[in-house]
């Protein structure tokens, strides 16, 4: 008696993997890398933005997709320096979804592009739990938010691929053991690269844009 | 011929509300105030509870349901006060829902308190969504976070029956327009108290804990 063949069927991916899974392949196809930026609300990301801009641009083409629950703020602030953007609305979602990651990536001008950020809804928790098809996911903890985050919130600083500890310009006036805090990521991503940086200074971007040049 | 009465049925409540209702019954059958405080990670949500403790323990007898993703360090920061803590682990949900909280609140010495107060995980989007049996939402943020936040966030600062703008010693340090933030405010909730504190130099504490008394 032969064995009968018997097709398996299985769900493997849900419908958030299936278009991470899209966003992939779209983006090898065009040859872009993707970073998704998670942190808090007013942990920085805009500004660190605006701040890399400069430095960015000397290396690669690139575009910013930004995600918020409302108003489109943030878009307008990275147009401003004439910097392709879109707004990426959740409508009340505290996390971007890989769809609407996809369908707004897809009306970029891919062929132009080497890079898109993405930066993500203001939270600590829920982004880091959605695949959006990124090449990495980049932890941004300001030094006003308190050492112990990385352990309060490890999901995200254990898949970050980079830590970026912002406004490092306020040291002097808090009681921040920058120690004490980097303790706390090593916690929970023994390996992590972290850059210490300054919108206001500019201190680290440059650190921090060639680790993104030589790992892209 | 007379109508039959007919009885309906409706799930008028989902899970979430209605163990919302049973502490807001227990609540009332007790005499207790609680009050859900809301904002961003690192917004100093547990410093102002620390803060806190002297002026309240004056009026109150309280307790503090600590709620976090990860880790119990905030609730032995509240006992390390003699103060009453529990701590209530989402594990990996963004926010608390009404049922681990009424259960949290069972456990309480009831008849000894006047009023509970719940810190909820750092999150400006879903913890405003969940009921939990709260008198009052009060909103947390922080002068470090930038102004647009309430607009941002419009949700938990429409809800709010409070607003508390934390940290503003750092106030010269930052390029911060703090009249700016309270239009933002404005446009989503007309009408909220706005309280400006600092844990560190004890500024606006008793404004904060006299309004709490008025309003219990």
């Amino acid at each position: 008696m032969t064995k009968a063949n018997v097709r398996v069927y299985k769900d493997l991916m849900g419908e958030n993997e299936k278009w991470a899974e899209e966003t992939r392949k779209l983006l090898k196809e065009k040859n872009i890398v993707m970073i998704n930026i998670i942190g808090s609300p007013g942990c920085g990301k805009t500004t660190l933005l605006e701040g890399m801009v400069g430095e960015l641009g000397k290396i690669f083409r690139f575009a910013v997709l930004e995600g918020d629950v409302e108003t489109t703020a943030d878009a307008e602030r990275i147009a401003a320096l004439n910097i392709e953007a879109s707004q990426l609305l959740t409508g009340g979602a505290c996390h971007l979804e890989a769809k609407l990651v996809h369908y707004a990536l897809k009306d970029l001008p891919l062929d132009d592009l080497d890079m898109v950020v993405v930066e993500n809804v203001g939270n600590l928790v829920c982004p880091a739990e959605f695949d959006i098809g990124e090449k990495a996911k980049i932890a941004v903890l300001s030094v006003t938010e308190g050492e112990d985050k990385p352990s309060k919130y490890p999901l995200l600083f254990h898949e970050a691929e980079a830590v970026l500890l912002t406004k490092i310009d306020l040291l002097p006036h808090l009681d921040f053991d920058i120690d004490l805090c980097l303790d706390h990521v090593r916690k929970v991503n023994s390996t992590v690269p972290i850059f210490k940086v300054s919108a206001k200074t500019g201190e680290g971007f440059v650190e921090w844009i060639n680790w993104l040049n030589e790992n892209r």
